[in-house]
C-alpha cells in the first residue's frame, strides 16, 4: 500500500482524498488543512490522521505528499517534500513566477524522487483515445490541435485577482495538454486576448476572460486554442487532432443520454458535465494511478517537474504575445 | 447510519457492498456467502463481519438484509428478513414459480417492514429523464413505449439452464420497467421467440434467446420489448417513450465521446459500456439510496414486492403467448 | 430518352414528374389528370402534353406509365398500360381488395412488359446503407428488423375513411420493407391496434391509428413494426437491422445540423425532415432511376408486383390478428 | 422571369446553371465559355442561347449576368455588366490584388445597378440557422467565432500556383464569414502557417496550406479560423458561435445517419458531403434565390461588393502577419 499524506482538504483535496480511499493499492496516510474543521472532516471520512503543520506530515511516515495547496506554497512544499524523500505530486501551477518555478527545478536536479504535476486532462480517457488514433498511426503526421476549454463560470473575483491571470491559471492546463499532443516542442506562441465576460475586473487585474492562443512548433505544427471564463451551456471541453491521415474528436460528455423531442424543437435532457470535479473524475483516478504506480516504482509520472515548468513558460509567453501584439519566440521568455 | 447484512458476494453482491460502504448514511454490517473465500475476501475489503449462516445475518443487529443469492433462495429467506423485522432488498426475480411468489406475497400481508425489489433500471438517470418528460406533460398522452435490451453475450449453458427462462430471467427487467413507464397495468400480452443465438441450448432448455412482447393496457397504451441473449457489438439498452405531444429516448452510454474520422470511416473510439454493472452503476446507487430512505423511513421503496410478482406474471404470459400463439389477457396466469 | 406517362398529378405525381424531368435519361411524355387545371399546371412547368383520359396515355407513344391516381384505379391501368405494351410504375397499394390484386398478378401472368410497384423506402440510401452491411456479412445473420414508422399527422377524415385501414395504407411501406430486410418469406404476423390519436374516427372506421406488427420467419428471424398515424416532433422514420456480427441503424435526418447550446439546454436547431417528399427524396430519385433502367432492359425492376401482393397480403393478416388476438399464418390469407 | 447570362461553364458554373435552371423565376438565357463544347453542352442541357463572346453576353437582352470565369477576368466583367446595366453575381474573389478590387469598387461608385458576390456560405441553412440564434439573442453577446474549413483534398499544382495563396482563394469564404457573423468590423489579424501538406509546392509559391487567422474587432469580439488544404477524411466545414448566453455549432453533413456497430467498433456508413458542390448546395440555391430577388428589386443583394473588398483585404492581413510575425491592424492594408 502507498500511503499518502494529503496537504489542503478544499474542493480538490476532499476529490483526491476520496479517490485515495478508493484505489487498491493506495491508502491515505494523513491530511493537513490550515483550516481544521476541513481536516478533521477528511480525517474522519477516511479514517486517517490529522497533521497539525505540513512538517509534521512531511516527517511523518507516509511515502508520498498530494499537494493542493495555495500555489504560492507549492515550491516550498515540492522542495520538503523532495527532501524528506517522499514522492510529490503537485496541483497546478508549480507557482505564478516563472524564474521561481525554474529555480525549483533546478533545486531538484539529481533526486530521483518522483515528482509529478497534477495536470489531469493528459489522463482523460476520451482525450487518450484520440491521441491513442495518433500515436497508432491512424490520424498519420500531425497537423493541427485544436483545444476547446471554457469554464461553466467565473471564479469568485478574490480568486481572478490571486490567480496569476487566465494563461497561468486556466490555460495552463490547454497549454500543457497541447504540449501532450503536440509531441514536439513549441517554439513561437501567439494570443489575442479580450475582456468580455466581466471587463471591469480584468481591467483592474490586466488579466482578460476571453482569449485565443496559437502555438507553433518547428516542423509547423499548431494548437489552437480557446477559453473563456463562461460558459452559460456548461463545462466545455473538447479536444481535436487533425492530421495527414484523418482526425479524432474527444467531444463533452452528459450524465446520460436521453433526448426530448417535441413540436417543433430536439432537446438534450441532460446538461454537459457541470465542472472538473465530474468532468475529469475519470482522469483524476488514473492520475493517482499513475502517481501510485510511480510511487512504486513501476512507472515513471506521466507529468514531470519539468512538464510544469515548460507551461508555465507558454503562459508567460502569452501574455507578452498580447502585450507586444507579436508572435513570441519561446527563447524570449 | 443504515447497516445492511449483504447475502450472497458473487459479482453483484460485490458489487452492492461497494456501493452501500461509500453511501453517506449505510454501512455493511457483514456479509453472507456459501462460499466462505467469496465472503471474506468482500469482508475484509469493507471490514465488516462474516456471517457463518444466513440465519446468524437475520440473528445480527443489522437494519437490512440484501439478498443477492441464487433465485431458489429468494422466497425463504425475504420471509425470514421480514420474520426478524429487517427491510428487505431482493434482487430479481423473486422466484421462478408465479404461485410461490403470490404465496409469499400474501405471507407478507400485513407486515409494515419494508421490502423492495432489484429492478435498477427504473433508477438510471436517463431512463428516468425520459419518464420525467412524460410526468411533466411534455410527451402528452403515452401511445407507446419502445424498449430495447440485449446483453452482450450469452450467460454460460449451465445459468442459462437453470435461469427459468429468458422471460422470468432477462426480460423481467423490462417487463417491469415497462409497467413503470406505462403507469397503468397490462392487460393483454403477446409474445414471439426465436431460437437463433444457441438452437441447442435453447431447444433443450424449451427457452428462446431472442424474443420480442407486446404489452396492452386498458387505454390501449402499447409496450413493445425487444430482447436477444446476444449482442456482439455491445450492451444495448434504449428506452423510447412516444405520447401525443413528443417522444423521450434514453440512448445507450460510452465510456467518452472521442470519435475518429478516417479515408472512408468515422468511427466511435470507445465501446457502449459492456454490460449492466458499468452501463446501470449509477442506477444501482440510486437504488441503494432509495433502499436507505425506505430502512429510515423518509420515502417508500420506489419497487414492491408486488411489482416483483406483477412482473413474473407478464413472464409467465409471455411464455404461454409463444406456447398458444394467441394474445395472453393477464387474468388467465 | 424513356419517354413516361403520368397518370395522376396531386402531390406525389408533381413531385415524380420533377424527378422525371430532371433524369438524365428520361423525360415526361404527357400527364393527365381528371381534375384539369392540375394536368395544365404540371404540362407547363415542365412542357408536355395533357391527355384528356387515360386511355390517350395508354394510346401514346409514351414508353413507359407511371401510375400516381387515386387506388382504386391502380389495378385496371396497370393492366391498360400492359395492354398497352407500356412499363408500369404504379404507386402504392394495388388495390385494397387482396383478391383483386392477386386476379391481377393472374391476368399480368406471361407478361414481359416490366411492372414495378412504388415502395419507395426500399431506394433510401441510409436503409440500404443498413441492408449493404448485412449482405456484406458485417452483420452475420439476421435476427430481428425494427421498424419505426410514423407520420407526422393524421390525414384528412375523408382519406383515412377510404385508405383501406392504416394496414394497407401507412403499414404497407413497412411490411414491403421488412420483407426486403429479411430476405425471407414472412409465414406469421401477430399485430396489436389502438385508438389513441382519433378514437371517435377509428371507431367509426373500425381502424386503428397506432399499431404494432410483428413478423415472423420460417428460421425464426422477426420484424418489429411500429407505427402512430400523428408524430408532433416529425416524420420519424428508423430502421435497425440487428444480427449475430453486429447492428446496423438508419437514423432520421434534418435539413442541417445545427445545435443551440444555452443554459439548462441543448436543442438542434432544426427539426426531422418534414414528411415523404422531403424524407424520401433521394429514395424516388433513385426508384425512378430503377425504373428508367427497367425500361430499358438494364436492370428487372427491384420491386415486383408481386412485392406489392405479399405485402398487402401482410396487412390482410394484420387486421385479422388483432381482430381474433391470436397469430396468423400467412397461408390463412 | 429573370434571365440570367452565364459567363464560364466550369464546374462552378454548370452548377449554377442547374440552379438557375430550376428556379421557378429565373432562367438560362445563353452561356459563354472560351472552351466551345462546355459552352454548348451547358446550353443543350437547358435549351438556351450560346454567346460566341463576353461582349455579346453583355449585348444580349439578360437581365443580369453571372460571372464563373477566372478570377483575373472578374474585374473587367463585373464593370462591363454594370456598364451594361445588367445585375451581377460575381464568384469569388474580386481580384488577386487588393488595389484592383477597389478601384473597381471606386469605379462602380454611383451605379445602382445590383452587383453580389459569391460568398456562398452566408447562405447555409445550418450557418444561418447558427446566426438566427445569435440574432434573436439566444446565444447573449457574441464572444468568439470559430471556423473550421478543410477541402477534402489539394487542387491541382497548377490552380494553387494562380491561386493567389490560400488567404485569397480558400479562407477568403471564411473571412468572409467571420464577419458575417461577426456583425462588426474586423480591426486586426494574426495569422499563422504552415507548409504540411505539400512542403515542396508551397515553398515554390511562397504559399501554405495550413494555417490559422484570428480576427479581433474593437469591441474584443474573436474569429479563429483553421483552415487545411487537404482533410483526407472529407469536406469539414463548422461554424462555432459562441456568446454571454449561449454557443451555436453548425456541424457536417452526411448523406444519410446510417450507423453500424459491430464487435469494437461503431461506424458511420456514410462519409462527409464531399465538396462544396454537395455540402453547400443548399446554400448555392438560396444565394441565387438572393440574386433573383435582387434583379428583381425585391431585397438588397445580401454579399454587396464591398464585402468582397474586405474579405480580400483581410487575406492581404493574413499574408502580413505571417511575413512580418505580428499583428496587424487592418488600417495598414
Amino acid at each position: 500500500m502507498t500511503r499518502i499524506a494529503l496537504l489542503g482538504c478544499g474542493r480538490i483535496g476532499q476529490m483526491h482524498a476520496d479517490i485515495i480511499a478508493a484505489h487498491p493499492r493506495a491508502s491515505l496516510a494523513g491530511v493537513f488543512d490550515t483550516h481544521g474543521p476541513a481536516a478533521q472532516a477528511a480525517a474522519a471520512r477516511h479514517g486517517c490522521a490529522v497533521y497539525d503543520s505540513p512538517e509534521a506530515a512531511f516527517a511523518s511516515d507516509a511515502d508520498a505528499v498530494l499537494i493542493a495547496t495555495p500555489t504560492s506554497t507549492h515550491v516550498e512544499f515540492i522542495k520538503a517534500g523532495v527532501a524528506a524523500g517522499k514522492a510529490v505530486l503537485c496541483e497546478k501551477p508549480i507557482d505564478l513566477d516563472l524564474g521561481r518555478a525554474r529555480d525549483c527545478g533546478a533545486a531538484l536536479a539529481g533526486s530521483d524522487v518522483p515528482v509529478m504535476i497534477g495536470f489531469c486532462r493528459r489522463f482523460d480517457p476520451g482525450h487518450r483515445a484520440a491521441r491513442a488514433a495518433l500515436l497508432d498511426g491512424r490520424l498519420g503526421d500531425l497537423h493541427q490541435v485544436v483545444i476547446t476549454s471554457r469554464d461553466p463560470g467565473m471564479a469568485p473575483d478574490g480568486y481572478i485577482r490571486t490567480s496569476g491571470g487566465i494563461f497561468r491559471d486556466m490555460t495552463i492546463h490547454d497549454l500543457d495538454l497541447a504540449r501532450y499532443m503536440l509531441g514536439e516542442e513549441v517554439i513561437a506562441v501567439s494570443a489575442t486576448g479580450a475582456r468580455l465576460v466581466n471587463p471591469a475586473l480584468m481591467e483592474e487585474c490586466g488579466d482578460y476572460d476571453t482569449v485565443t492562443a496559437v502555438l507553433s512548433t518547428a516542423s509547423g505544427k499548431q494548437a489552437i486554442i480557446t477559453n473563456s471564463r463562461q460558459a452559460v451551456y456548461g463545462y466545455d471541453q473538447r479536444v481535436e487532432l487533425f492530421g495527414s491521415g484523418g482526425m479524432a474528436l474527444s467531444d463533452n460528455h452528459r450524465e446520460h443520454n436521453a433526448v426530448v423531442y417535441g413540436q417543433g424543437f430536439t432537446n438534450h435532457a441532460a446538461p454537459l458535465q457541470h465542472f472538473f470535479i465530474e468532468r475529469y473524475h475519470a482522469a483524476f483516478v488514473a492520475e493517482i494511478d499513475n502517481f501510485v504506480d510511480a510511487v512504486e516504482g513501476k512507472a515513471a509520472p506521466e507529468v514531470t517537474f519539468d512538464d510544469g515548468v515548460k507551461a508555465l513558460a507558454l503562459a508567460e509567453a502569452c501574455f507578452k504575445s498580447i502585450a507586444e501584439a507579436r508572435t513570441i519566440q519561446l527563447s524570449e521568455v
